[in-house]
């Protein structure tokens, strides 16, 4: 639910869990007083995203409000944080294209089966992704039969994607991180490149990864994701080229599903023990 | 040439002819300047195009400031008034939709072919004929993936297209007028509905009216114009299809081009006495 | 379900109600076999649209097949014949543009309120309406930033939309009609023409008829659905605009839904008894 | 000038170049005669590209038939190799995908500036890149509101891109390559991701490279050009952002003008003598 109006006290009597749909500097406002009231919250905002409040400060141009609370947020990835999410109080809901990046890569870097230091994310996302702002930019005249990249290894989901990518591969990530803008509604495809060791086996330690998984849908070799799979689902579909000393990954999502409220469902339903396809499928 | 910036005096001395680029209810101010220093003037915006000034003032929300020119300003529809365009001082440039409805009709109505009491234009445009504006409207993810009407029966060019159309038709005519906005870039498409003499040959008429315009294509028994035919040209491409006592007529143009710039340039041209296609092939 | 491959006999041993979801031409072969087996049939073609079987044969170029039967079969439009639907064994599922146009006509033309003589209906349709075929006309690279007309007053609907009219109206029906392909996925959008007495209230007689049906979304008076309304919905939206004697009626669907399989669950549910909404909100 | 019907003595006879506009495998088929005749040839087609013919008939699926006369062609890209077109007899004129790539590379290749060894480019197409096709792929149902890669690291312009760039850099090249599908009409946009020697300028570089070349515009630090840029002209936009160790570059054509027949436009100019952007602003 939204918080825009109503106040904490009123939305803890009645909800066990708050999706706090708020503007990112905004939703650490009232996540204290929520949480002192017992309430669970999901943040969909990036505000407990990031634990390093100097990192977080100089991304979104402000000191953060709660910093000694950012160590103790879930981030809210299933696929990689299931137990921690069952039992948080608040989970730091994934931003759109960390999402799509690190469940593409999870399978590799925990493993060290790719090289940690070099790793290029060539991201595209539809229009959505830029919110409901009413600016030149997202005019029809402007994006329609157009294509740009923009915030050129300076969007602000980098160190999200960085601080998640080391905590798996144990160490310092390299990574360079380009988006753009499709001219279409929804959805992100990434393509990512790697170089690796020859010998490993991409596509098999990428299958074993998510055998059980509900919501990420391996591709048989050889076979990639386009946008439209995935649009109006929960599904993060991932398709692997090995190239022996390099490979290519693409992965996609629908930005407002797997990448916002889709996965913020998916973390309601582990915090209350609900199966986790419930309302996703 | 734009004259934002420019003293009236300034422009005068540079150029015979001034392309009046300023948005309505603007332009008044500054042609009356304009034209004292003997220049002549192309008026891009809607200020001269409108006989009466209480209609004027009933369709843009403000009293005319130079009404007594009104009358002696002439519409920049080369093909119907090439003549006057040749000798004029003040031109007005017709608006995008009266451009393509007019021209579909001139030739039934200057001849009492079609009933001019009932007559029905379904017209259909791109967003750039809405302008630059930044709005919520025109927003990509407001549009793409959308069609709507709009102004329904009440969009300001009704008055423009009812004014030529019952001088040609030499008495009162009844349309009625519905925009649409598409999700392209730019055109317009008109269907237009008329109501006819059983016998009068209406393919006939149309090809004969327009035989030696340089700028009007007539489609041939049974076919149609689509938008693709005339973006980026100074066409006007006409079909019809004649059903005994009602008739059909498609008619389509770049909304940019011979609805607006094209058509400026077409007029200048024959100001000047230049081959009126000069910079327009 | 579709019945591509399976035999009438394994059909109905397994369901009630059949979806035959077969070419126009090819569901009549069917048919009669699944009737006689006692199942249930709902016919998304149009085999069973027409009761004349000469009107049929002239607009599909090929003699019906089983021309007994065209008097028995129901017309599955709910809000008209809900009562002959519930006890039907053959249902004739609309088409994507007679629905659209029957639902904004009807409430006039039952009770005279409009001229039945001159109704014009300007139709928009998106590209699924097309079907799946593999054609030039439907390539992207034809398609994108186009929009055109196409069967000008030639389409296969027309009489489906005539007949049905006529028996609403009590009296032979004058319709023009013209389908236009826009450049987006799905939705119709009609914009329709007729003239009337001076004072009948269509705003009024438009909200009484459909005041208890729950799918279609009569708009106030000066509002005027888009395609985004309606598309993944059930839902017909129409708006009036009452000009005296003349009037424009707005109506909006998505082709894939209200227009086909939607309709065709919707029928099923009032044969079953079930209620008319489930599985469809 | 096309060459489909007519037969080579009669075009010989006609004109000083021709322009070979005929479909990859055929074009060898005309050259040698055209040739003979004494008319200079710019193939648009691949035929003669590739120096190597078992490199050819590997990517085109056929023996080259004219394979003595490949290393005789000069590969038609005005800012590397003019002096070679001006007294050439026989131009292949670049692809697509290579024209955006090789300019973009080309300043730092030819000075060892980057590792010639770890190139990707990430190229991204308008539809048109796909010509005439009429396939499942190309419908506007399947391509409008998708993206997708497609014969990814295994598209036959790779070792075009390839054999060019090992030229200019003296040496192997590693060159990784995934084109994608945009749902627009026309216009190329790549990001290319490279590693370097920290303290290299590399925008210095590229400002220097092209400082004269009338159809390349370096953009200034910091900035990128979008599609929307050079669609409808024969420019390259090239923007370099420099992060140390690494650089990417993103460059943008239309595809069909600097991609196609504008280069081939351009390249008459320079066999004629001509002024080099005769007939291209």
């Amino acid at each position: 639910m939204s918080c825009h109006k109503a106040q904490p006290r009123e939305i803890a009597a009645s909800c066990a869990v708050v999706f706090l749909a708020l503007p990112h500097t905004v939703a650490m406002e009232y996540a204290p007083s929520l949480l002192k009231l017992g309430v669970k919250v999901i943040d969909l905002s990036a505000d407990y995203r990031i634990n390093d409040p100097a990192v977080y400060e100089r991304h979104y141009q402000i000191p953060h409000k709660d910093a000694a609370r950012l160590k103790h947020a879930v981030y809210g990835l299933p696929e990689l944080y299931r137990a921690d999410i069952a039992s948080a109080t608040l989970v730091a809901n994934p931003g759109c294209y960390p999402t799509c990046a690190i469940l593409a890569l999870a399978p590799f870097l925990s493993c060290g089966a790719v090289d940690r230091t070099h790793i290029i994310i060539d991201a595209k996302s539809g229009i959505s992704g830029a919110g409901k702002k009413i600016t030149r930019d997202l005019l029809f005249g402007e994006a329609h039969e157009d294509f740009r990249a923009y915030k050129v290894n300076a969007h602000q989901h980098i160190p999200e994607i960085v601080q998640v990518l080391a905590r798996l591969a144990g160490g310092d990530v390299g990574v360079t991180f380009v988006p753009h803008l499709l001219p279409l509604n929804r959805g992100i495809l990434e393509t990512i490149y790697v170089t690796k060791q020859k010998g490993t086996d991409l596509q098999g330690l990428m299958s074993a990864f998510y055998k059980t998984e509900p919501f990420v849908r391996v591709r048989p070799q050889g076979e990639f994701p386009r946008i439209k799979d995935v649009v109006y689902t929960n599904y993060c579909d991932i398709g692997v080229r090995d190239e022996g000393t390099r490979a290519i990954i693409i992965a996609a999502i629908d930005n407002l599903r797997k990448g916002a409220s889709g996965q913020a469902v998916q973390n309601m339903n582990i915090m209350f023990g609900f199966p986790e396809h419930l309302g996703l499928r």
